[in-house]
């Protein structure tokens, strides 16, 4: 073979076009099968996919920060404490709004602590008869304090082993039953949320004020967002969790507690301390939310399953139509080619045997 | 029929190959569309959502903790204050560098606060005559505390009813309206930013000196991370959110501000609290970025939807070569086999009739 | 054309049905080929792509709120210091629980500090000869405090030039080279974690107690979530991470620290800090995890890609029946009509000079 023709040989390789023969069945109810089934294909995909699921779309996560800042104040007038009168300063710990903002309910005040020795809580592995049960610088971590090595008299009945340790000790089973601070339910919060959804260079900014009571330990659901469209569609979810777990399944200690000192220094230079078991409510301002804009991968992802997906349908309607149409054996003749491989001998239309299996 | 004979059918129904009879057209035009066509799906699907869009990659979103550390000091004199030195232990809140942190810079101050009695702020619903004016024991979230049920001399001219609260009470329409702190905007920051894509366990580290002025107040942009080719590409973005929101039309109360107090006990054992309004800065560094990685099911999906638009491809050329071409009535009839239903009748090619349409 | 006949004629371009037709090879090789090239594509999409990767699924990453309790107590007895019991409320900072907490183990404290005048430390750039050297009003942020324009005797042998600060000054570089709460290794650490997959709304909650020391500081790995199957399986990963960065290489200054001061009021009303460098453990508790849950739009892409691939499948039974059989040129007489071209000619069969090249 010349260069020449190697050469139209392999043009004509890569630019002759090699289509598909075939027949063409003016049956209406075949038809009507594959154009129904066509239809069945684009519904679901273009309804179903792109319009209720919004396939076409990239997704991106909400980011937020939240300030929060509650108001009111209550009065308490027990006989364990004075007259007091309780503020934001003095309830709302840490005292700057975050996402996340602790409301002192209740509370085991241990005033004057200083480094001192006392004797520890009785127990049954503190009380003591005499010094000898009591090892100087045992120091168990359950326990308050390292030991001096004295057994001291707790009271008039009980000696215990004395320790060094802030005393005296905490002594929080005298939890005051009721809330202290009931009036905690009247709060407000003034919840500030700015909110970026990084992908699509989107801004927002919200206020929501809400009650420390009932409605704050409910969930929110304010939808996503779909950027596509206008961007007043887009409201990320609250979620306000209380984690002092109102469920009593989950939790052993009821009630989210968490222990801090104020610290002072006496005129003598000693320093004191008031040490506060603190028991109250601690919310998290959740934000959460997804945003959808239009995204050339995702849509061209999705495009193409719905094509693969519409290869099938002829698949449908020859089965249709090989199976149960009335002149299905001539269908079968003119479409399929049986091959005889007998030698010399020439191919003959014999789908009657093949195609109606 | 016999069992042999239904066995080697059902073989034959399994193994026989049914492959498409075609037709290979020697036009250098068709065969022109058909390629040029093709490469234009292909440079498309490949170019564009592989290699711009990075179709093939899994992607990951950075989970990152910050610590922040502000360095700096101002020096004050005031006719409210003493000459004062501010150094970081007195100026950022809390003191421990979180990703959020919050710089002071202007504040009123209400020093020696006790629980006791005095008279409220003047106001249309605190203004009284006489005592009968005050109702003992109401209690108004929105004002300052507990009413005694008293009416006394706020100042020479107005009469208020008098509250239990941490008295003197808060006037803080006297905030000093140039910054106190000004100096503040020469702090600087170090951001320390551990960051980590868990689905691809990779983890970095980075540090960014930043400047509490406008530098900290412009958004950052440092890109992406792309994990296949190198780990140098990988920055993930921070953006420097003042929440004090300098764009007035969100706010309200212009300024971030919050209150906290600082606890004393006198030498005779009142406990008294000098209360701060403090406003100020809060600046949150938000760290955010995706990493991508090759992954199996994106790539698999985004090489089958390439598939998909090919097959489209066909469909084009047939048309141009059934519609555009000078010899579409040879093309049509050597493609388009037309079955004549006429009983006993041979079918014709006969897409002259058909195919043209 | 009447109007009927054009009707007739749009009815028949829309309901004619057109099906490729196609030639059967009862050649059992290439069936063998044909259909174990698409068992192989099945497999690969079916068994690695939906079983394996979970390509079907839905994934939501987790959200999560963490509270975390400190338990334990420490006992310092050193020359600096008198002998001290360390609690809670004394190392953990800031005392509330939160997903990122710091332990205290080791501090410099400069007690009584004032604001008032004092030579700086001694350092090439504060030593001065006479008040000449000392610029009053000089304020160099990175020095300590405001100069007063003054040369004092630093000691007996220096002399630097005074500041106006909180005096007397820091001294950070004595600071104990053992930890001072080497017991801090022991304290245990509560874990509470609730999480949510917003998405599925899916809600968990988890407890989990740890140590401070090795069992901290390393990583948990605990699996991701199957939402599909049962709950029991959804457990998120945890991740324990120091960041004092134990890794040398990513720290200028080794060990995290930062600083606080408590604040007193001395009997004569002048305010006094203690300031505190406290130098420990950050612990950050990261969760993260993906739930995973049948999902219609990625069952339906991935359905579409596999789809795809099977389409691929008779371009190689294709290239194999036409390539390597013996009665290849049979098989491409049969399966290609290679159109001539030549006017008035009638098309002739010739795929033997075409099919085979």
């Amino acid at each position: 073979m010349s260069k020449a023709a190697g050469c139209r040989g392999f043009l004509h390789h890569v630019f002759d076009y090699e289509t598909a023969k075939t027949l063409v069945i003016p049956h209406f109810g075949v038809g009507i099968v594959f154009r129904f089934t066509q239809l069945l294909v684009v519904l679901y995909v273009v309804g179903y996919v792109c319009v209720v699921q919004k396939g076409y779309q990239e997704t991106d996560s909400v980011i937020s920060t939240v300030t929060t800042k509650v108001k009111g104040f209550a009065y308490t007038n027990t006989s364990d404490m004075d007259p007091r009168m309780w503020d934001v300063a003095d309830y709302v710990i840490p005292p700057q709004g975050d996402s996340s903002f602790f409301i002192l309910t209740n509370l085991v005040v241990t005033p004057e602590q200083t480094q001192s020795h006392c004797p520890e809580l009785p127990n049954p592995s503190t009380v003591c008869k005499d010094d000898c049960d009591c090892i100087e610088g045992y120091n168990d971590p359950r326990r308050n304090g390292i030991r001096t090595g004295l057994c001291e008299n707790f009271s008039t009945t009980v000696k215990t082993c004395e320790v060094f340790s802030w005393c005296p000790l905490e002594v929080d089973t005298r939890l005051p039953k009721k809330a202290l601070l009931a009036a905690a339910e009247n709060f407000t919060v003034l919840i500030k949320n700015s909110i970026t959804y990084p992908k699509f260079n989107f801004h927002g900014f919200k206020k929501h004020p809400a009650s420390c009571g009932s409605r704050l330990s409910r969930d929110g659901s304010e939808g996503n967002c779909d950027l596509d469209w206008w961007a007043g569609k887009c409201l990320p979810k609250y979620s306000f969790r209380r984690l002092d777990s109102q469920n009593q399944d989950n939790d052993v200690a009821p009630g989210y507690n968490f222990r801090f000192a104020k610290f002072y220094k006496r005129a003598d230079g000693v320093e004191e301390r008031t040490l506060i078991k603190a028991y109250g409510i601690r919310f998290e301002v959740i934000v959460f939310g997804t945003a959808g804009k239009f995204g050339i991968v995702p849509a061209i992802v999705n495009l193409g399953a719905a094509l693969s997906f519409l290869s099938l349908v002829p698949i449908v309607a020859d089965w249709v139509m090989l199976t149960c149409m009335r002149k299905r054996d001539l269908y079968t003749k003119e479409k399929v080619t049986y091959l005889v491989e007998s030698p010399d001998s020439e191919p003959v239309s014999m789908g009657t045997t093949y195609g109606t299996q």
